[in-house]
């Protein structure tokens, strides 16, 4: 069992990441009509070969919910901002491909979020603070003593 | 506009919870059948004054996605761990409230949530880092030049 010190820091990076993702999530909103996580998709997309990733690669590639990720390719869909084709080969497998009107709608709204990214998250700490912060989290995403997932 | 370095660990910090909460779901699932953000609905029930929330602030209370509370709060109310009941006085709104079938069930779900803090949580740190990323996480979570949510 954690220590309540344990717990605490545990919850304290849960609010921290709720907090800020729902910061930069309405700002995104209200200035790109875009959610975080259609942000997160294009993101994705942008920085993937030719712009296409599998439909499973895509779910596993994306920082926010992945459980959305079939209904949110959709709506960019819809939107032409991403579509979808048949992966080459074997016929099988669906791919997303990120369209120009994509990567210029990511563009823009990169103004939004990266400004966000300084506002609520890098100007809170000092460099040092940073450093810190970053091989803390950079343990987090990569060790653990058996791989789960 | 971030530096790459402030950028470089924005993305660290969303990959580490990303792959935090993907694992923990899976070992809650495994050993619960119970998914992190219904596990996350009956801790705020359970620490709530008598095991009650307004829908409302059920939503804002849960630390991870808020958008599916409604459809979750459903079917845990099929399986009995949580009801809904009519809020007193104004006759307005709707509470949760957590059963007691629901809190016997965070009990022993809480087992597996816990084991999994200690083990790819708070292991990975020293004392000390354990303490500063603590305070880097309270900082983000509460401070913040403009309050926009």
């Amino acid at each position: 069992m954690p220590t309540r010190a344990e717990l605490g820091v545990w919850r304290s990076f849960l609010r921290a990441h709720a907090r800020l993702t729902r910061i930069m999530e309405a700002e995104l909103i209200a200035e790109q009509r875009l959610s975080l996580a259609a942000y997160d998709v294009l993101v994705q997309l942008s920085e993937a070969p030719q712009y296409r990733l599998r439909m499973t690669e895509l779910a596993d590639a994306v920082l926010l919910s992945r459980s959305g990720v079939t209904r949110l390719v959709d709506r960019l869909e819809r939107a032409g901002l991403v579509l979808r084709e048949r992966a080459d080969g074997d016929g099988r497998g669906v791919v997303a491909v990120l369209t120009s009107s994509g990567l210029e709608r990511l563009r823009t709204a990169s103004g939004t979020h990266l400004a966000g990214v300084v506002r609520h998250f890098a100007e809170v700490f000092t460099n040092s603070e940073l450093e810190a912060f970053g091989r803390a989290c950079e343990l987090l995403a990569s060790s653990s003593p058996e791989e789960v997932l």
